[in-house]
């Protein structure tokens, strides 16, 4: 993989830190970035780390899609089977998908703007840790245009009723509103939130890494599919981890009173 | 469209308000006005109004359905295939279903009764403004019957779970209750309802008409369906508004720092 | 049915109070009691009481599944059919989708520590009253295994995104912070919980045992399917309800302004 252009990355403890890096533009989501997210997902799940953290860089998470993507793309041909505008808002898609599916623990620390894409963004986190100075918005529809990819996960972050009601009305939210919703899980002061950060990991850390991959997986599937037609493969999910290595080490750990190997990483 | 004899309704500023207007009975739910009402979402969805507002006449939402009706549904023949009084309840979840799923924003003002059916409108608006007055509650299980065309619209405002509880303890919640589990957005004073409403209209009138149509028919499929296999069909909705004559008015209007067409009615 | 080991079981007012009743094991769930939760509820259910109550003895709810069960099922052999781990776990599944399917009223009382298996319980309920003292938890990860079973519950109570930001960091939850996620309902010290049960149970006698049910069940089909493809189904329930027995007493008790039949047991 060769070095990202808009991201900075950094693998410290096995957990995978990723920092929206284009500043100027409050970190506005290119299609470059959105390759080098994917990418980013992609090493750290065959790296085996435990945790990727997504952040931005210089006081903003990000201010949602490069409005010259879309200029570009609107100047390129289409055809009845090819929009080119449609297919750099899927790729987004792809990307939020990804960090929505992936086994891995998703922590996004979020600060200033958190807007449009980085909105979604912090919708697929499984954690979002929000800095005092966040401020959410969807601005789509009064540019008018669609939050499309995010919409999905606007609804699984928040619940359908309050996902439209945003959309409805421009999204507009402070931390603490956001807090209120669902959206972040805590709002710290800006200096507070590495410590906040390692703190969260560490609790992340007590997780054998497969079991809680499982665990994601089944929850994906109970959104969607009736309780009863899940026993079956609930069962056998927790089987084969009660058989596994790590369902051997979690049960000898127990019983000998230490902390699972798991658990002494990082 | 004969004028309607159980609503009051006025088109100002290109927003329906639409009232609720039988105060001896506090504005309960006739036949009559089931009909009334999906005929007043039908106009104003042809007339390109920019949102539709529910509101109850003189300190009442809505008492929920008109007993005298069931009466006489009760007394009507039933034969294998007709049943009067699953007719009437139908013709209801009609009106339910409708305002659920329009592309116009839907504002309800609460206060006073928002029971039963009442309940139900409050579930299905976008947006919900309530005074201190409103009192919320379920009557049906009470009497012996069902809020069952109401059921799938609590389940879509509060979850699944909360829904649940309120149908089995009977969902009397007071206005602050309702805010707490997000049946309402804001409580406000009753003298101080029209300017909330008039600053919700005008945030509402910043979204892009046929953006926020398309923002809510991508949500509502996204409480049902995998976010994985809604991609393209966000990806075709993006690209379709980003080309239409909105899409080119917003970017213009956002590169001449200028409010957009839509943002300017009203 | 043989009277059971695991519980304490006491019809009063037709309630019937079902205690875990393992206090040198925080009321551990071993297998015996799954099946003895069971049949508790089915007798309920038979003897047409009006609630079931889950409680634990001595101070805890319930610390999750028994080690010494899965310890037994790890010894048995396994075949290509048969995985003596999956059924244990399996038949714990069933016990939860009997609870969250029936259409009786069932609340919880909990305090102490509601642990894994415990947890999934709480979730399952639709009301729940937590003492001060209550400790939620979720240690399946950081033994290496996985909450299976419970995870499409904690989704149904808690929504999908809460539900996984728990699964992935363990889900330590006072009392407190599980009545602001919605899993608990009312926080009591732990003196006060008998009157508020008793409060709790008052509320729901007013409500008609079958329009309950009906409407518990409406409300499930509706966490899955859209509204549109419900009105008819909920049509015929509420014709069903308006035609029978509970339909014409509770008309008849309201135009007489006495309290229905079923309103006045306990």
């Amino acid at each position: 993989m060769s070095a990202p252009r808009t991201l900075l990355v950094e693998r410290r403890a096995r957990v995978l830190h990723v920092t929206l890096n284009r500043p100027a533009l409050r970190n506005a989501m290119s299609l470059d970035m959105v390759d080098e997210l994917i990418n980013a997902l992609a090493d750290a799940e065959q790296a085996g780390d435990r945790a990727i953290v997504l952040r931005g860089a210089e006081g903003h998470f990000c201010s949602g899609g490069d409005i010259k993507d879309m200029g570009a793309a609107q100047g390129q041909p289409v055809s009845d089977d090819v929009d080119p505008i449609a297919n750099v808002n899927a790729r987004f898609g792809e990307l939020c998908v990804a960090y929505a599916s992936t086994g891995l623990p998703v922590v996004a620390v979020v600060e200033g703007a958190v807007m449009g894409g980085g909105f979604g963004l912090a919708c697929v986190a499984d954690v979002v840790l929000a800095s005092e100075t966040a401020l959410f918005r969807l601005p789509e529809t009064g540019l008018g245009i669609v939050p499309a990819q995010i919409a999905p996960f606007l609804v699984e972050r928040l619940g359908y009723s309050e996902a439209r009601r945003l959309a409805v009305t421009g999204g507009k939210l402070d931390a603490l509103k956001a807090l209120d919703v669902g959206l972040v899980h805590a709002v710290h002061p800006t200096a507070d939130l590495d410590a906040a950060l390692e703190a969260e990991l560490a609790q992340i850390r007590k997780g054998a890494p497969n079991a809680i991959a499982a665990t994601k997986a089944l929850m994906r599937r109970a959104r969607l599919e009736a309780p009863a037609s899940l026993v079956q493969d609930a069962a056998a999910a927790f089987a084969k981890a009660a058989r596994s290595d790590e369902g051997a080490e979690g049960m000898t750990a127990f019983l000998e009173k230490r902390p699972a190997r798991w658990a002494q990483e990082g």
